[in-house]
C-alpha cells in the first residue's frame, strides 16, 4: 500500500500521528477535524496514498462514499444536528490544502450559515448544449 | 423502481422534463444544473427516488461515487476549470431543496470565491474524544 513518509493524512493512518478515529476498514479511516466548522466535522479519507478524489481507483472510491453514508447520519444524531453537507475540495483552487483525498462531513443547523456560495450565473445562448456535447463526447 | 410523479428529477430521468445529460447508466444520471454556480455545474442523481443521499442503498451509492470521480475531470477540463468541489446537502438545515438525493459538481477557478465558510471553531476539553467515542459506540 502506498504511503508517503510526509502526508499528515498518511501519517494519521499508519498511528504516527495521533487523531480522533471514528472509523476504519481495509480500505477508509475517519477521524475529527482539528479544525473543525462545526461540533462533529470529521474527514473521511482512503488509506493508501492517492492525491485527488478521482485519482482513488473505483473500490476505494465506492468504499469512501458507503463509508460516509453510513457515518454522516450518526455524526448528525451524536452531536445533535439537522443535516449534514458532504464536500470534497479537489485541487488547490477548490480549497484543498492536504494533498492527499478527503472527504469532509459537516454537520449543519438551520441558520448556521457554515457554508454560503455565490449567486448562480446565467448561460449565453446555446452554451449548456456545448457543454454537455462536449462532456458526452470524452465519456465515450 | 420507485420513482415519484410530483418529483422534479424523477421527471427528468424518466425524460418527461428535459435536461442538458451529461451521463446515464443503470443505477445514476447526470445533467447540467439549471442554476449553476459556475458554468459546468452539473448533478449526479441516482435513477430511483431516495429523498437523502444516507438512504441510497450501498450499490447506488457506490455508483454515484464512481460516476462523480469519472466525470468530475472531464467537466473541469470542457470548461478550461483548475478544479472542482463535491457538495451534498442533506437536508433543509444543510440546504438540500429538492427532495431526491443529488451530488453537485462545481467547476473551480482560483480566485473565484464560489463557496466560502465560516471560520473553524475550537471544541471545549474533552469534547472531541465525547464525540468520537460516541459515533464508535453508534457504529458498533
Amino acid at each position: 500500500m502506498c504511503m508517503l513518509e510526509n502526508c499528515i493524512f498518511c501519517r494519521i493512518v499508519k498511528g504516527d500521528v495521533p487523531s480522533s478515529v471514528i472509523f476504519e476498514n481495509d480500505l477508509v479511516f475517519s477521524f475529527l477535524d482539528i479544525h473543525p466548522f462545526s461540533q462533529g466535522h470529521c474527514l473521511v479519507i482512503p488509506k493508501q496514498h492517492f492525491a485527488r478524489f478521482e485519482d482513488c481507483p473505483p473500490d476505494v472510491v465506492a468504499a469512501l462514499a458507503q463509508a460516509l453514508a453510513k457515518i454522516a447520519p450518526l455524526v448528525v444524531q451524536t452531536v445533535q444536528a439537522q443535516g449534514y453537507n458532504l464536500l470534497v475540495n479537489s485541487g488547490l483552487a477548490a480549497g484543498q490544502v492536504v494533498e492527499h483525498a478527503h472527504l469532509h462531513i459537516i454537520p449543519r443547523c438551520q441558520g448556521d450559515h457554515l457554508i454560503q456560495h455565490s449567486p448562480t450565473i446565467q448561460y449565453p445562448p446555446c452554451r449548456m448544449e456545448e457543454i454537455s456535447n462536449h462532456i458526452r463526447e470524452l465519456l465515450h
